[in-house]
């Protein structure tokens, strides 16, 4: 979220005189708020305006189409993510720990996983609102990765032969895959089989 | 497919007569290059009524709406897919090897593919018409693969510390997370990178 209130640090909207950064993050926790109550495709654009107190034609002139708003919640649960589990500058084992805990976070959010899993699908497409964020989303997340399983080879905790590109391929596919299966069946650990994977790379285990 | 045609092994279906079996094979297989060659988004039930030489009464017959045309072209993909790899009973180096050779025949067939990343992720909806076929075929492909790792375990040929069910789910994880990143890059290399995961499992790495 870009913040333009000029306050920085500031955790909570102002109270009034909503900026245009405050306005667009209330309508996307409240729209988050709703698809994790009730699931995606049954949340209208006219519930999130309701819930928002706005006109439905206002809520259209920043998200022209439902996909569109929720390629935008999407997004914006990339930044809380990150911001809560601090995985843009942490040590390479500290992000792995807290992708586990994200993990874990994910099995309490049901709605949201397959909101995700639904759109991630859908942007396939390269005709639909998400496909332009989510591809430049797995170019970013990729890199990410790479740079953490090369901070921790060259740190000497990666077994022999493992290859930071190919570990990091691995690791966003076994996320997505794995959310899949969970959503089929709820017995499925996720957490636990990432670390198990995680586990396999590195010479000693994670913490935790 | 259940072949009703009462010749045992017939590879063709019947030139004329054609029987419950061969008339569903006949749709499927049109369907599915149909699906093939324009996208899943871009085929009708009118088109494939059409290209079939059918009433689209007689269509929806069998099929009441398209997502249960989709659902039963991808249940049939998998049959087709167990019957050229001969997955179902091949030994467990082997299989591992027709698995990799399985994803490289992916990367020639993106509208295949992208019809079921997203027909799965619609199936984790319970009330759609692929939840069920879906629910099962995890299952099923879990049990598979538990009994191939735990195959390749009694053989000696697992590294220490892998655990057949964990890799199980890791395998099918990957399997469908590296499509979801080749469909919005095809330069991922989907088989390179599962052949490479095997290989972390095995003390031998794979043939071919």
């Amino acid at each position: 979220m870009v913040d333009t209130t000029g306050s920085p640090g500031a955790a909570e909207p102002p109270a009034r005189g909503h900026s245009r950064g405050s306005a667009r993050e209330h309508i996307l926790a409240t729209a988050t708020a709703l698809i994790a109550a009730r699931g995606m495709d049954a949340v209208t654009m006219a519930d999130v305006a309701a819930a928002c107190a706005i006109a439905p034609s206002a809520l259209e002139h920043q998200y022209p189409s439902k996909e569109d708003l929720l390629t935008a919640v999407l997004a914006r649960r990339d930044e809380v993510t990150e911001r809560k589990h601090g995985t843009a500058d942490a040590p390479g084992r500290r992000i792995l720990t807290e992708i586990v805990r994200h993990a874990e976070d994910n099995a309490g959010v049901r709605n949201i996983v397959q909101a995700f899993a639904m759109i991630v699908a859908r942007g396939t497409d390269d005709t639909h609102p998400a496909h332009d964020y989510f591809q430049v989303r797995y170019v970013a997340v990729h890199e990410q990765w790479v740079r953490t399983f090369l901070d921790l080879k060259e740190a000497g905790e990666l077994r022999d032969g493992v290859d930071p590109a190919v570990a990091a391929r691995q690791t966003t596919a076994l996320m997505d895959g794995l959310q899949i299966q969970w959503l089929y069946d709820e017995r499925v650990d996720m957490a636990a089989d990432l670390r198990c994977f995680f586990d396999s790379l590195l010479l000693r285990p994670l913490e935790g």
